[in-house]
Protein backbone atom coordinates (compact mmCIF):
# COMPACT_ATOMS: atom_id res chain seq x y z
CA UNK A 1 0.00 0.00 0.00
CA UNK A 2 1.29 3.06 -0.84
CA UNK A 3 1.64 6.23 1.94
CA UNK A 4 -0.90 7.99 -0.58
CA UNK A 5 -3.50 5.03 -0.14
CA UNK A 6 -2.63 4.96 3.72
CA UNK A 7 -3.22 8.21 3.87
CA UNK A 8 -6.84 8.27 1.78
CA UNK A 9 -8.02 5.26 3.94
CA UNK A 10 -7.14 6.92 7.16
CA UNK A 11 -8.81 9.82 6.50
CA UNK A 12 -12.27 7.90 4.69
CA UNK A 13 -11.75 5.93 8.49
CA UNK A 14 -12.05 9.55 10.25
CA UNK A 15 -14.77 10.89 8.62
CA UNK A 16 -16.64 7.25 9.25
CA UNK A 17 -16.08 7.66 13.00
CA UNK A 18 -16.65 11.88 13.20
CA UNK A 19 -20.24 10.81 11.64
CA UNK A 20 -20.89 8.09 13.85
CA UNK A 21 -19.86 9.93 17.10
CA UNK A 22 -22.13 12.58 15.70
CA UNK A 23 -24.67 10.34 15.69
CA UNK A 24 -24.25 8.85 19.16
CA UNK A 25 -24.59 12.30 20.36
CA UNK A 26 -27.34 13.25 18.74
CA UNK A 27 -28.95 9.89 19.38
CA UNK A 28 -28.42 10.96 22.89
CA UNK A 29 -29.16 13.92 22.71
CA UNK A 30 -32.58 13.69 21.30
CA UNK A 31 -33.43 10.17 21.17
CA UNK A 32 -36.04 8.33 18.35
CA UNK A 33 -36.26 11.86 17.43
CA UNK A 34 -33.26 12.78 16.16
CA UNK A 35 -33.06 13.38 12.22
CA UNK A 36 -30.32 12.75 9.16
CA UNK A 37 -30.06 16.73 9.07
CA UNK A 38 -29.33 17.30 12.93
CA UNK A 39 -26.94 14.24 12.66
CA UNK A 40 -25.05 16.45 9.61
CA UNK A 41 -25.16 18.96 11.30
CA UNK A 42 -23.58 17.74 14.65
CA UNK A 43 -20.74 16.12 12.31
CA UNK A 44 -20.56 19.23 10.45
CA UNK A 45 -21.02 18.10 6.71
CA UNK A 46 -23.78 18.38 4.47
CA UNK A 47 -26.28 15.93 4.00
CA UNK A 48 -25.04 14.21 1.22
CA UNK A 49 -22.02 12.85 2.38
CA UNK A 50 -24.01 11.67 5.16
CA UNK A 51 -25.90 9.54 2.58
CA UNK A 52 -23.44 8.80 1.11
CA UNK A 53 -21.84 6.62 3.95
CA UNK A 54 -24.97 5.41 5.60
CA UNK A 55 -28.05 5.24 2.85
CA UNK A 56 -30.29 4.98 5.21
CA UNK A 57 -31.29 5.87 8.91
CA UNK A 58 -31.30 2.43 10.70
CA UNK A 59 -27.87 2.06 8.94
CA UNK A 60 -26.73 5.02 11.11
CA UNK A 61 -28.32 3.05 14.07
CA UNK A 62 -26.61 0.28 13.28
CA UNK A 63 -23.38 1.46 12.88
CA UNK A 64 -23.57 3.52 16.35
CA UNK A 65 -24.50 0.38 18.14
CA UNK A 66 -22.03 -1.92 16.38
CA UNK A 67 -19.15 0.77 17.60
CA UNK A 68 -20.80 0.60 21.24
CA UNK A 69 -20.63 -3.01 21.57
CA UNK A 70 -17.13 -2.95 20.27
CA UNK A 71 -15.98 -0.53 22.62
CA UNK A 72 -17.52 -1.95 25.80
CA UNK A 73 -15.56 -5.61 24.75
CA UNK A 74 -12.82 -3.58 24.52
CA UNK A 75 -13.40 -2.52 27.73
CA UNK A 76 -13.36 -5.98 28.90
CA UNK A 77 -10.17 -7.16 27.44
CA UNK A 78 -8.53 -4.09 29.19
CA UNK A 79 -10.12 -4.54 32.71
CA UNK A 80 -9.52 -8.11 32.30
CA UNK A 81 -5.78 -7.71 33.30
CA UNK A 82 -6.02 -4.62 35.67
CA UNK A 83 -4.41 -5.84 39.27
CA UNK A 84 -7.34 -5.76 41.36
CA UNK A 85 -9.98 -7.75 40.01
CA UNK A 86 -13.32 -6.47 41.91
CA UNK A 87 -12.21 -2.69 40.74
CA UNK A 88 -12.25 -4.37 37.45
CA UNK A 89 -15.75 -5.80 37.90
CA UNK A 90 -16.97 -2.37 39.43
CA UNK A 91 -15.52 -0.19 36.36
CA UNK A 92 -17.47 -3.16 33.54
CA UNK A 93 -20.90 -2.62 35.37
CA UNK A 94 -20.29 1.12 35.25
CA UNK A 95 -19.22 0.49 31.38
CA UNK A 96 -22.32 -1.93 30.99
CA UNK A 97 -24.65 0.82 32.72
CA UNK A 98 -23.28 3.71 30.31
CA UNK A 99 -24.08 0.88 27.30
CA UNK A 100 -27.17 0.49 28.35
CA UNK A 101 -28.76 3.68 28.77
CA UNK A 102 -26.75 5.10 25.05
CA UNK A 103 -29.09 1.80 23.67
CA UNK A 104 -32.04 3.10 25.92
CA UNK A 105 -31.89 6.35 23.96
CA UNK A 106 -32.09 4.12 20.33
CA UNK A 107 -34.44 2.04 21.69
CA UNK A 108 -37.29 1.94 19.06
CA UNK A 109 -34.42 2.27 16.51
CA UNK A 110 -32.86 -0.58 17.90
CA UNK A 111 -36.25 -2.63 17.65
CA UNK A 112 -36.77 -2.18 14.22
CA UNK A 113 -32.88 -3.12 13.28
CA UNK A 114 -33.11 -6.54 15.12
CA UNK A 115 -36.41 -7.32 13.80
CA UNK A 116 -34.49 -7.37 10.47
CA UNK A 117 -31.96 -9.17 11.53
CA UNK A 118 -32.76 -11.49 14.97
CA UNK A 119 -29.11 -12.94 14.92
CA UNK A 120 -27.75 -9.49 15.35
CA UNK A 121 -29.31 -9.48 18.90
CA UNK A 122 -28.26 -13.01 19.70
CA UNK A 123 -25.09 -12.35 18.43
CA UNK A 124 -24.44 -8.98 20.82
CA UNK A 125 -25.98 -10.54 23.77
CA UNK A 126 -23.30 -13.71 23.46
CA UNK A 127 -19.97 -10.98 22.75
CA UNK A 128 -21.20 -9.08 25.72
CA UNK A 129 -22.25 -12.37 27.87
CA UNK A 130 -18.47 -13.59 26.90
CA UNK A 131 -16.67 -10.02 28.02
CA UNK A 132 -19.01 -10.51 31.29
CA UNK A 133 -18.40 -13.76 32.11
CA UNK A 134 -14.53 -12.78 31.79
CA UNK A 135 -14.57 -10.31 34.11
CA UNK A 136 -16.86 -11.60 36.46
CA UNK A 137 -15.08 -14.82 35.91
CA UNK A 138 -12.14 -13.50 37.46
CA UNK A 139 -13.23 -11.61 40.31
CA UNK A 140 -15.05 -15.10 41.51
CA UNK A 141 -12.00 -17.11 41.42
CA UNK A 142 -10.07 -14.52 43.48
CA UNK A 143 -13.22 -14.89 45.92
CA UNK A 144 -14.28 -11.05 45.60
CA UNK A 145 -17.73 -11.66 43.84
CA UNK A 146 -20.25 -14.60 45.13
CA UNK A 147 -19.85 -17.75 42.89
CA UNK A 148 -23.76 -18.80 42.57
CA UNK A 149 -24.45 -16.20 39.60
CA UNK A 150 -22.70 -16.43 36.26
CA UNK A 151 -23.03 -13.48 33.51
CA UNK A 152 -26.45 -13.91 32.34
CA UNK A 153 -27.59 -13.29 35.69
CA UNK A 154 -25.49 -10.37 36.11
CA UNK A 155 -26.97 -8.74 33.52
CA UNK A 156 -30.28 -9.66 33.88
CA UNK A 157 -29.85 -7.44 37.01
CA UNK A 158 -28.12 -4.64 35.45
CA UNK A 159 -30.46 -4.78 32.25
CA UNK A 160 -33.53 -4.80 34.33
CA UNK A 161 -32.59 -1.68 36.57
CA UNK A 162 -31.51 0.36 33.20
CA UNK A 163 -34.08 -1.38 31.12
CA UNK A 164 -37.21 -0.94 33.32
CA UNK A 165 -40.06 1.22 32.79
CA UNK A 166 -39.30 4.80 34.95
CA UNK A 167 -35.29 3.77 34.59
CA UNK A 168 -32.82 6.95 35.10
CA UNK A 169 -29.29 7.58 34.70
CA UNK A 170 -29.55 9.33 37.91
CA UNK A 171 -31.41 6.29 39.90
CA UNK A 172 -29.01 3.46 37.91
CA UNK A 173 -25.92 5.39 39.31
CA UNK A 174 -27.69 5.57 42.59
CA UNK A 175 -28.32 1.66 42.47
CA UNK A 176 -25.34 0.23 40.78
CA UNK A 177 -23.61 -0.11 44.14
CA UNK A 178 -26.47 -1.72 45.59
CA UNK A 179 -26.24 -4.78 43.17
CA UNK A 180 -22.66 -4.75 43.69
CA UNK A 181 -22.78 -5.21 47.63
CA UNK A 182 -25.27 -7.64 46.64
CA UNK A 183 -22.28 -9.40 44.15
CA UNK A 184 -19.45 -8.83 46.89
CA UNK A 185 -18.37 -12.29 48.51
CA UNK A 186 -19.23 -12.62 51.78
CA UNK B 1 -80.12 -7.57 57.71
CA UNK B 2 -81.58 -11.04 58.28
CA UNK B 3 -79.62 -14.14 57.96
CA UNK B 4 -80.87 -14.87 54.68
CA UNK B 5 -79.77 -11.46 53.13
CA UNK B 6 -76.43 -12.47 55.04
CA UNK B 7 -76.20 -15.67 53.77
CA UNK B 8 -77.29 -14.90 49.94
CA UNK B 9 -74.59 -12.33 50.43
CA UNK B 10 -71.67 -14.64 51.52
CA UNK B 11 -72.88 -17.05 48.57
CA UNK B 12 -72.55 -14.66 46.12
CA UNK B 13 -69.30 -13.33 47.86
CA UNK B 14 -68.05 -16.91 47.42
CA UNK B 15 -68.78 -17.28 43.79
CA UNK B 16 -67.26 -14.23 43.40
CA UNK B 17 -63.87 -15.34 45.19
CA UNK B 18 -63.74 -18.35 43.24
CA UNK B 19 -64.51 -17.30 39.59
CA UNK B 20 -61.32 -14.59 40.46
CA UNK B 21 -59.32 -16.94 41.72
CA UNK B 22 -60.01 -19.34 38.33
CA UNK B 23 -59.20 -16.32 36.14
CA UNK B 24 -55.83 -16.42 37.92
CA UNK B 25 -54.94 -19.94 37.48
CA UNK B 26 -55.71 -19.62 34.28
CA UNK B 27 -53.98 -16.64 33.53
CA UNK B 28 -51.09 -18.43 35.18
CA UNK B 29 -51.22 -21.49 33.29
CA UNK B 30 -52.46 -19.86 29.76
CA UNK B 31 -51.13 -16.68 30.03
CA UNK B 32 -52.35 -14.37 27.10
CA UNK B 33 -54.25 -16.96 25.88
CA UNK B 34 -56.19 -17.97 28.71
CA UNK B 35 -60.16 -17.23 27.12
CA UNK B 36 -63.34 -16.74 29.00
CA UNK B 37 -64.56 -20.20 28.16
CA UNK B 38 -61.62 -21.63 30.18
CA UNK B 39 -61.91 -19.19 32.95
CA UNK B 40 -65.43 -20.95 33.73
CA UNK B 41 -64.45 -24.85 33.35
CA UNK B 42 -61.64 -23.91 35.77
CA UNK B 43 -64.54 -22.46 38.26
CA UNK B 44 -66.78 -25.28 37.18
CA UNK B 45 -69.78 -23.01 36.07
CA UNK B 46 -71.34 -22.00 32.82
CA UNK B 47 -70.07 -19.26 30.66
CA UNK B 48 -73.28 -17.46 31.06
CA UNK B 49 -72.35 -17.33 35.27
CA UNK B 50 -68.86 -16.03 34.64
CA UNK B 51 -70.48 -13.28 31.88
CA UNK B 52 -72.68 -12.25 34.68
CA UNK B 53 -70.27 -11.67 37.13
CA UNK B 54 -67.56 -10.27 34.55
CA UNK B 55 -69.42 -8.46 31.20
CA UNK B 56 -65.91 -8.45 29.37
CA UNK B 57 -62.85 -10.07 29.62
CA UNK B 58 -61.21 -6.96 30.71
CA UNK B 59 -63.43 -6.70 33.47
CA UNK B 60 -62.16 -10.24 34.50
CA UNK B 61 -58.35 -8.87 34.04
CA UNK B 62 -59.02 -6.32 36.70
CA UNK B 63 -60.68 -8.19 39.07
CA UNK B 64 -57.75 -10.61 39.67
CA UNK B 65 -55.17 -7.86 39.49
CA UNK B 66 -57.25 -5.75 41.88
CA UNK B 67 -57.36 -8.33 44.30
CA UNK B 68 -53.48 -9.44 43.83
CA UNK B 69 -52.64 -5.77 44.83
CA UNK B 70 -55.36 -5.58 48.22
CA UNK B 71 -53.73 -9.21 49.13
CA UNK B 72 -49.95 -7.78 48.49
CA UNK B 73 -51.06 -4.67 50.49
CA UNK B 74 -52.64 -6.82 53.16
CA UNK B 75 -48.94 -8.85 53.39
CA UNK B 76 -47.56 -5.60 54.15
CA UNK B 77 -49.77 -5.00 57.06
CA UNK B 78 -49.23 -7.84 58.33
CA UNK B 79 -45.24 -7.81 57.95
CA UNK B 80 -44.78 -4.82 59.52
CA UNK B 81 -46.24 -6.29 63.05
CA UNK B 82 -43.60 -9.43 62.49
CA UNK B 83 -40.90 -9.60 65.59
CA UNK B 84 -37.79 -9.60 62.87
CA UNK B 85 -38.02 -6.37 60.78
CA UNK B 86 -35.23 -8.22 58.38
CA UNK B 87 -37.14 -11.52 57.87
CA UNK B 88 -40.21 -9.49 57.43
CA UNK B 89 -38.63 -7.39 54.25
CA UNK B 90 -37.00 -10.98 52.82
CA UNK B 91 -41.02 -12.57 53.13
CA UNK B 92 -42.17 -8.85 51.37
CA UNK B 93 -39.85 -9.42 48.60
CA UNK B 94 -40.88 -12.59 48.32
CA UNK B 95 -44.50 -11.92 47.88
CA UNK B 96 -43.62 -8.84 45.44
CA UNK B 97 -41.44 -11.16 42.85
CA UNK B 98 -44.89 -13.45 43.16
CA UNK B 99 -46.94 -10.50 42.85
CA UNK B 100 -44.98 -9.45 39.38
CA UNK B 101 -44.94 -12.97 38.18
CA UNK B 102 -48.78 -13.01 38.25
CA UNK B 103 -48.98 -9.66 36.72
CA UNK B 104 -46.38 -10.18 33.80
CA UNK B 105 -48.63 -13.41 32.91
CA UNK B 106 -51.38 -10.86 32.03
CA UNK B 107 -49.71 -8.15 30.70
CA UNK B 108 -50.72 -7.70 27.56
CA UNK B 109 -54.67 -7.29 28.77
CA UNK B 110 -53.28 -4.79 31.74
CA UNK B 111 -51.88 -2.84 29.30
CA UNK B 112 -54.82 -2.66 27.62
CA UNK B 113 -56.56 -1.74 30.89
CA UNK B 114 -53.91 0.75 32.15
CA UNK B 115 -54.62 2.59 28.77
CA UNK B 116 -58.47 3.08 29.20
CA UNK B 117 -57.81 3.90 33.14
CA UNK B 118 -54.47 5.67 33.53
CA UNK B 119 -55.27 6.30 36.81
CA UNK B 120 -55.47 3.10 37.86
CA UNK B 121 -51.81 2.20 37.25
CA UNK B 122 -50.72 5.56 39.16
CA UNK B 123 -53.41 4.30 41.98
CA UNK B 124 -51.94 1.10 42.45
CA UNK B 125 -48.33 1.99 41.98
CA UNK B 126 -48.64 4.37 44.85
CA UNK B 127 -50.01 1.82 47.13
CA UNK B 128 -47.31 -1.01 46.60
CA UNK B 129 -44.61 1.92 46.62
CA UNK B 130 -46.31 2.72 50.31
CA UNK B 131 -46.67 -0.67 51.17
CA UNK B 132 -42.69 -1.22 50.78
CA UNK B 133 -42.20 2.10 52.36
CA UNK B 134 -43.37 0.51 55.37
CA UNK B 135 -41.38 -2.22 55.83
CA UNK B 136 -37.93 -1.67 54.63
CA UNK B 137 -38.53 1.68 56.62
CA UNK B 138 -38.94 -0.90 59.47
CA UNK B 139 -35.69 -2.62 58.77
CA UNK B 140 -34.04 0.42 58.25
CA UNK B 141 -34.96 2.26 61.36
CA UNK B 142 -33.66 -0.88 63.50
CA UNK B 143 -30.08 -0.67 61.09
CA UNK B 144 -30.85 -3.97 59.40
CA UNK B 145 -31.00 -2.43 55.91
CA UNK B 146 -29.03 -0.04 54.26
CA UNK B 147 -30.74 3.98 54.49
CA UNK B 148 -29.15 5.31 51.24
CA UNK B 149 -32.33 3.60 49.31
CA UNK B 150 -36.34 4.03 49.36
CA UNK B 151 -39.03 1.90 47.93
CA UNK B 152 -38.91 2.73 45.00
CA UNK B 153 -34.93 2.65 44.12
CA UNK B 154 -36.08 -1.09 46.29
CA UNK B 155 -38.74 -1.63 43.40
CA UNK B 156 -36.67 -0.58 40.66
CA UNK B 157 -34.90 -3.52 40.81
CA UNK B 158 -37.29 -5.89 41.66
CA UNK B 159 -39.06 -4.83 38.73
CA UNK B 160 -36.50 -4.70 36.52
CA UNK B 161 -35.34 -8.07 37.44
CA UNK B 162 -38.59 -9.62 37.07
CA UNK B 163 -40.28 -7.87 34.41
CA UNK B 164 -37.13 -7.46 32.01
CA UNK B 165 -36.49 -9.51 28.70
CA UNK B 166 -35.67 -13.24 29.33
CA UNK B 167 -36.90 -12.83 33.02
CA UNK B 168 -37.97 -16.34 34.48
CA UNK B 169 -39.38 -17.51 38.05
CA UNK B 170 -36.43 -20.14 38.16
CA UNK B 171 -33.84 -16.87 37.73
CA UNK B 172 -36.14 -14.60 40.16
CA UNK B 173 -35.47 -17.15 42.50
CA UNK B 174 -31.98 -17.23 42.30
CA UNK B 175 -31.45 -13.30 42.21
CA UNK B 176 -33.35 -12.15 45.14
CA UNK B 177 -30.74 -13.26 47.06
CA UNK B 178 -27.96 -11.11 45.54
CA UNK B 179 -30.56 -8.01 46.02
CA UNK B 180 -31.46 -8.74 49.60
CA UNK B 181 -27.62 -8.75 50.37
CA UNK B 182 -27.39 -5.77 48.46
CA UNK B 183 -29.61 -4.19 50.47
CA UNK B 184 -28.22 -5.53 53.81
CA UNK B 185 -26.70 -2.57 56.19
CA UNK B 186 -23.08 -3.23 56.01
Amino acid sequence: MTDVVKSRRADAQRNYDRLVQAARDTFAARGGDASMEEIAKTAGVGIGTLYRHFPKRIDVVQAVYKEDVDELVRTAEVLVTAADSWAALEKWLDAYVAYLETKLAMITELRVAFEKNPDLKLEIKARVEDATAMVLGRAQAEGKARKDVDANDVMQLIGGMCMGVGATPIQNKKLLPVILAGLRAE
